[in-house]
């Protein structure tokens, strides 16, 4: 045991040490979770006014999740959609609604909701752009009309440039 | 062309018929939005005092994500580790922590990780609990020691009292 | 099928527009792909030299697949284990080894590698740093033994500094 | 602890033995790492050429991942579908805008997307051919339109006979 113990103590040092240098990882051109918390809070605040219940989801420029809400009593599936609709914005950098107008049958990227674990392509995904046009996120909002949704995800991602 | 159309309109009519019932849906004894938020921003304040760059996850009673927040520079590795951590609380009604006393080899839970699509049983995963001692949810952290993740968690789940 | 046609003529001019948009997306203190080539085609030097066949993965500082190559003959179960090495590696910025020997039994984070969609924890897998110790990317080497895989790794990320 | 340094040397000699034997395990017919190498870097230089910014994905005859790049600033969303084209070409030994004619609603093969842990069936993956005709393997290319991409992965995959 007590060979245990030293190992759990050189492992807490190792650890700590390697902590102190993550702070050095933070890429630029990245929505930081001060801008995040703004996006995400304002998309809430719009959804309020509405009287939607909202699923929101903010991704930073790498597409992993930085902050999520989920409004009460808001549909238990928009979830999974909202983290989807943001992350698929981000992925081809445009709004989901517009990738849906040429994944349909026929279209020139038929199914392309198959690859990357599953995509969504309705509306309710936008790019979050910051003043120069640089895409550094995205926000993703599900449980309301599709419009909804989209016009709610677009005041949000706005509020980064206020 | 027409038909489509229609069914666009009966389908419209019919998510709004279950949106405005979607208010109903919520289950007592479960944590709100407005609580979630509440129980982030703590746990977030308390990371940011004692400098640990930290992902958090409050999920509630049915154990689906609410509310999540990513500091800026924490481990990429910890947005799933926070939001299972969180999960593995609730599924269970206990620290994460405690759970791993009793997953290790020739533990009575042995590898109980493996299940439900993957568990984390190191601390920094807590129950959430209202006044009466009612779990209502449960917060992940991760991102600092497992000291350190636990704290912060505890001092998050905590502000449900306050 | 005029109108179809008509709109794949409009879903083109669509994409080629946001195409151009697409150059302004990349970030900053990330690996290039010029830089990703130069390390991968180093740790395959490596391991010609000593003679071990190798799956050697590059990703980006958003744990991305950047580069990539299998060497003829090596270890079809390696391809996975490449990739999952340096996704390892960059999600907690250490060496896999190094987080290896805090995931076993009894240690702080024993099956931490039940997350992410599975990590791999033993050695092979070693963050790319900058010339200012920055973190840009990382890479996974399998195939050899854990020493060679670790040392193949390290000669293919110092080869950035060069 | 003898009988695990025991089995540490056991299991290390029984290692060495198998990495001497597959360089008997290369299959014939298959694309070599050299070859896979030539492929992607004639397309790599093609879309640079055309300024197209492209994932590139290699498979080989067996449909396992042989060789990749992402080029600065494509789409995040590219790589895994760089991929999926390039193991869909492979799977059904055509390019991957021949097996979409024939997937559409109504179609002989309708919705086989869904097989395989999913494929692409719009253009940009091409079957890769020895002097014999021969199918030796596959390239993928996504991040710019459906014909650039099919053009460029034709490019890779004829600078095999050269």
């Amino acid at each position: 045991m007590n060979s245990l113990k030293h190992f759990k103590i050189c492992a807490f040092a190792l650890l700590l040490t390697l902590l102190s240098n993550t702070v050095h990882a933070q890429i630029s051109n990245d929505i930081s979770h001060e801008e995040a918390l703004k996006v995400l809070l304002t998309a809430k605040k719009e959804a309020e006014k509405l009287g939607v219940l909202e699923n929101i989801a903010v991704i930073d420029a790498c597409a992993n999740l930085k902050a999520f809400i989920r409004m009460d009593g808001s549909f238990l599936g928009s979830i999974d959609i909202a983290i989807k609709k943001a992350k698929t914005a981000r992925y081809f950098n445009m709004a989901t609604g517009d990738l849906g107008k040429i994944s349909q049958p026929g279209g020139i990227v038929y199914n392309i909701e198959l690859s990357n674990g599953g995509l969504i392509t309705f509306p309710g995904g936008v790019p979050i752009k910051d003043e120069n046009g640089t895409i550094i996120g995205a926000i993703g909002v599900s449980g309301g009309t599709i419009e909804e949704d989209h016009d709610i995800a677009t005041v949000g991602a706005n509020a980064i440039l206020q």
